[in-house]
This record gives structure tokens, sequence and C-alpha cells, in this order.
């Protein structure tokens, strides 16, 4: 397989983007992400669209050949295909894109993620969104995302002694990091008393520990490794992508607290890249609510089983901390249009991995790793996608 | 690239299949896949999804997890992606499976496409269908599937002089074939003048012009060339895998009888197989509405433009003439579960190509070529996958 590169990076502002259409916001992500790489619309081989439910959202699908159409791509007739894995919709999208160039097929491509979901109110959302966990086993009897989610984490609580301060802690420091994102919905710190005085949305997890509706997009353009320096001094090298699932229904899960799609994704992203968990210098992970950035660290290998609530509360996963994740603001605080999300992540890293990340930067990052799921137990996991990036300055 | 071959095929019956669930179906051809293919679970590598809206129509995102789930597959945790471009979603899913093998990163994949449509009234499956043109300028507005297909014949009527009986010729063919096909829906011949005397939907489509609303699955088993040997002595090499799209919306296009999806990915199927239509020994085409076949073969290059309709007249396409077209009955027979069509296209061919087809069988097939479209103007081609296989005995 050949080696891929990313040379562009694009994404619109997260948030309740009442002014622009869900192909305004797919448009314009990708045309950032063109302009970033300097590449034209003639040099583009295929498009690949990450998306949940525009199909419920705003009644449309089959929204890859809308994208490519009202982009101006579908002039030279590329492919174009939508992917759909719930939250890790954009990262599901990657590798089919990274797996259409490392085969030989095509040598560019962009890769997008979109979802507009304002437009329905929060009721018809939080319907929406469960039909990615079992409709027949769960939603169907009146089970949500984040309820799903609280019983693992009360599990988790329970089983590991992690506290619902830790749980919190994650909010404080993914909102403290968002504040320096200039295209987060939320650029506000919060303290942990506000956290912890919220309203419940699920108890354990309060109003500030769970991801909001969001609008928004994000886009890549990929190209093989030696057609990159054509575009760009500081293409970012696509060391690992892999991906795994795991049932959809929670209660087949031996453990509920075990997330075997994070895992296996992981262990095959490592062995992909020849890298190993202590070798990560910076990551984005799928915190669909803070909780899951606590088992994230531990699936990741970051820290051991049972320890991510001490580990996060340590100041590991911080700026300036061991390991910073969700340097973005995550997304309780960056917020979470479900198709775009897995994309933004990586967007945020090759921002990082070029040094570009202003006041969020890592200083030093060469190696990270963006973990996004989707499925069962609120958001995640029933389908994961990990991927590892190098730096520029990586290899010399 | 590496070479890619079809060694198992399955499918469920395509009908109303009210005592079947949508995962049912898809667990029962997946498996009849494997079946055929003599593969156990422990040797795939990967799971591909052909759907475009369950969302829709059973409230359930994410099926790709699903199938993996239910059908076990998610016990080793391989990736499961699902595809969506309306009515190309099962063709776009093969794509993404041949370049998962042809690129080294896979070995053996399942892919497979779903549809349950009779759990929602006609109307409301009309009314999803549309979802699938362009919701912001054409089914906004009333605009259907059927309706701005039938702009298309009248337009193909009055500038190439194709007559209501050539419409009417195809749909009886395609019922013939189709009652020799114990999978499909109609199994009944019908004379033209049943044809013309039915209800219209759209002028000038009446009701056996069109396909109907069908449950259904259809899968296939992808290895890899060199590995096939081991599965089955009767292989079906993929030639090429193309795709190519189209503006969404009808009123963007310079010509509304010029598909240039098809005419694009037939182009490079053709060049990629290095084969010309002339050599095409059998097909399945999209024919959403019987008028499609007419059209799509003129663009795949069958027959001279605008002279779609004396060629299907001349009973070329039919069982024992140059090229026959649709040995399974085709959309409108056969029926038309939208997300399994693109696959059970394939499967025909492959069983065409074995020589297994029965009373449908084309004596001495040797070439076979699948066209699945999908997207506006009824039902086709702003995304169009093209598939050229080659038979067992091709190559001595």
């Amino acid at each position: 397989m050949r080696e891929v590169a990313i040379v562009g990076i694009g994404m619109t502002k997260f948030g309740e983007l009442w002014d622009m259409s869900f192909r305004e916001m797919g448009i314009q992500a990708g045309l950032m992400a063109m302009q970033d790489a300097k590449i034209s619309a003639e040099e583009i081989d295929a498009l690949y669209v990450g998306n949940m439910s525009a199909g419920r959202y705003i009644e449309q699908e089959h929204v890859a050949a809308l994208m490519a159409d009202y982009s101006g791509l579908a002039r030279d007739h590329i492919p174009a295909i939508r992917i759909e894995a719930a939250g890790a919709s954009g990262g599901l999208a990657l590798r089919q894109a990274y797996l259409a160039i490392a085969s030989g097929m095509h040598d560019a491509v962009v890769v997008g993620g979109a979802e507009k979901m304002t437009d329905v109110g929060d009721a018809i959302s939080n319907k929406i969104q469960s039909s990615a966990s079992d409709q027949q086993w769960e939603s169907v009897f009146g089970a949500t995302s984040p309820s799903l989610h609280a019983m693992i984490a009360r599990r988790h609580m329970h089983e590991y002694g992690t506290t619902r301060e830790q749980l919190a802690e994650v909010a404080v420091k993914n909102h403290r990091h968002g504040a320096l994102n200039p295209f987060a919905q939320f650029q506000k710190e919060i303290d942990i008393k506000t956290v912890l005085r919220a309203g419940m949305v699920a108890e354990p997890l309060g109003m500030f520990d769970c991801a909001p509706n969001s609008d928004g997009a994000a886009a890549l353009v990929l190209c093989s490794m030696e057609r990159a320096r054509k575009y760009t001094d500081s293409p970012v090298r696509i060391l690992a992508s892999a991906q795994a699932s795991d049932t959809l229904a929670l209660h087949s899960r031996a453990d509920i607290c075990t997330f075997e799609a994070t895992r296996y994704a992981a262990r095959r992203a490592y062995r992909q890249a020849g890298r190993a968990p202590q070798e990560i210098d910076v990551a984005e992970v799928h915190d669909a609510t803070a909780f899951c950035e606590i088992y994230q660290v531990e699936m990741l290998g970051f820290c051991e089983r049972g320890r991510g609530g001490p580990f996060v509360e340590s100041g590991a996963t911080s700026l300036g901390g061991r390991v910073p994740v969700n340097t973005s603001g995550g997304l309780v605080s960056k917020g979470h249009p479900v198709g775009a999300t897995g994309l933004s992540m990586v967007a945020e890293l090759a921002e990082q991995l070029r040094g570009e990340a202003g006041d969020r930067q890592v200083a030093g990052a060469r190696v990270a790793l963006a973990e996004n799921g989707g499925g069962v137990v609120g958001f995640d996991e029933a389908a994961c996608a990990v991927t590892i990036l190098e730096g520029p300055g990586a290899r010399v």
C-alpha cells in the first residue's frame, strides 16, 4: 500500500449556524481544505462524505452527490461516496478515502463530514440520535443516548471508584481548551462548581458533561505521499488508519466498561504505525460526554484499566500535561455535528503537527492519535476509527 | 492493485417480506453468500453494507454495525462500513469493498445490501425516495421520482422518436425474464396490452413500467484472486469497478437525455477492464422504470445514441438476443429494495458467469456488466457504479 498524507484542512465554526444550510457548510469546509492545500478542483479524483442522518434532519439522502454537485466537483464526474456510522461517520469516511489512495486507485481525494442538527427541536434530535443504537431492543423502549451512557458511568464509578468530580474535571478542562479555539461552539471557561451545579441530563451526567447539538463541517485533502510535496512543505503523514466494531446493543456485552471496538482499533493502529501509546504526543478522543474521555484514555493505553479518573484529574490530559487530550475543546466544548466530528479531530491534530495551533499548541508534537466512535451507549463504540498521524518534521 | 474475485453469492427473495425484519434479511443474504463460498466467519476481514434509508424506513441508522453484530461478525471486531448513495448504495458498497481488497488492506470481505420498504405506506415511501433528489430545489416543491423521470422519457420520445410501445416492450421483456427467477417479486409474464392499459403513475409511465417498493437483501463474498481458489473452482473476476457522479438537480444538466454519470463510469470501467461494449455477453442495468433501460443501453454503448427504443424493440436485449439485459427481471419485475439492488445485479451476473442461471442462462456468457444508478430524476444517475466481471472459464 502507498503512503498517504494530509495536505489540506478546513472547517466551519461549530455551533447553531442558522444562517448556513447543510450544503453551504460542507462546501465551505471543503473549499477551505482545498485552498489550504492550494490544489485545484481538476486535480481531485474523488470525494468522500461522512454524515449520520441528513435523511432525518433535513430530508436529504444521497449527500455525497449533493456536495459534489454544489461544490463544482461533479463537473469532472468524480466518484462521490457517503459513509455512515453514527458518530464515527467522519472517521470511517477518512479510512475509506485513505484506502482509495493507498490502493493506487486515486491520487488526491477530498474527505469531508457535515451535520445540520439545529433545524429540528432537541426532542426530535434526541430521537434521531437514538437511531444509532439498536432500534429493536433499545431505542424503541425509550432508551436514549445519555441514559445508556449514564449507566456505564455509574458502573465505572462502582467498579473503579471513579468520582463525579473526576467526570467534572474533564468538562472543565475541555471547556478551558475550547476557550482557546475560535471554531468551538462554546468558547468560555467554566469552573467545577458550575459543572456540578448544572441540571442533570442523566445522572451522573449534567448539562456541561454532554456534547451539544451542533451544526458544522470539517474537511481534509489527502494525497499520496509522493505527491504531497507538490502542494505543501508540511505534509502530515497518516501512519495508520484502523477500525473495529462491537455489538450494537449494550446488553450483548460481557462488560459494559470495556469498549472492545476502541481496544481493537487502537491495537491495529499501533501495530500498523509501529508506535506505542507512550509515543503519542497529543490526542483527540470522542468525548460525547465528559465521561468518555475517562474510559477512552484507558482503552487507548494512555493509562491502566480503571485509572482513567485519577489520570485526567492529575492534569496528564491537559495542555502542558503528559499527553494533552482534546486540545480542540473536544465534543463537549467544540461541539458535535455528528458527521463532521471525526474529521474535525484530525484537522485539529494536523494543525498541532504543523505547529499552527496557536494558543493551543502542544510544544514539539510529532505523533498524534484521533479516536472517533459511533453507536450504542450514548454515542460510542459499536464502530471505532483510530488514526495515527506523524508531523512533517518527524522524519528528516 | 491486486486482482479481486467474487467467491460467494446470496440473496433473499425480493417482495413484501412482512415476516422478515431488516436485520433478518441482511443476515440471511450474508450467510447464504458465506455458505456459498464455504468461508468461515473467522476468515472475514471486513463488512460493507449498502443501504439508502433505514433511518427513515425503520428508524435505524448505523446499520453496518447492526449487521456485524447480529450476524456474529462483530465477535472478531471487524470493520463494518455503511455506504449510501440512494439507488446506487449497493454498487458503491461493492466498489469500496473491492478497494479494501485491491489495496492489500483486507483479504476477504462480505459486502451486502438491504432495504426494508414495506413497513411504511406507499405515500411515505415515495417521500423517502424523493430525498434522493435535491431537497432544496426539487423534492420540497413536490417533485417525485416518477414525475421527474417521466419528464425525461417525454423528452426522449420528442427528441428521438421513442414510442410508448417501446417503453412497454421493456416491461414485457423484463417481466418475462422475471417469471424465470425464483427470487423475483413478480414471477408472472404480462403482455403489452396489460402494460399499456395499466393505470398511469406519471405519463407516459404506467404501473408496470415502474419498479415496486420492495423488501430484500443481497450479498457477495469477495477475496483476493490469489486466495479465491481456496474457496471455489469457479471464481468470478472483477475486471473493473468504476464510479462517476453528475449534478443532483435535473435543471443543472445541459441535456436531460444524457446521463454523464453512466457514460463516465462506463468509459472508466471499459478502460480498466480493457474491454469494449461489444464484448459484453450479458448485462444488468438500473431499470427503476422500464424507460431507464432504453437510455442505459445507449449510455453503455450497446447501441447508438437515440436508438435505444428500436434496439430493445428488436429483441437484442432479450434472452437469446445480442446482449441479454436484465435476465433477473430487472428492477421492474425482480423488485427494487434500494440498498440491495446493486448487489443483486452482480449476484445475477455471477450466477450467469458460473453457468448456474438455470432457465435464464445466457449460453457461453464470459464477460458481464452491471450498471447501478442512484439519485435524481426518479432514481438514476447522480451516482453510477459500473462493474465488469469475467467468468471462471474465460482465461484458461
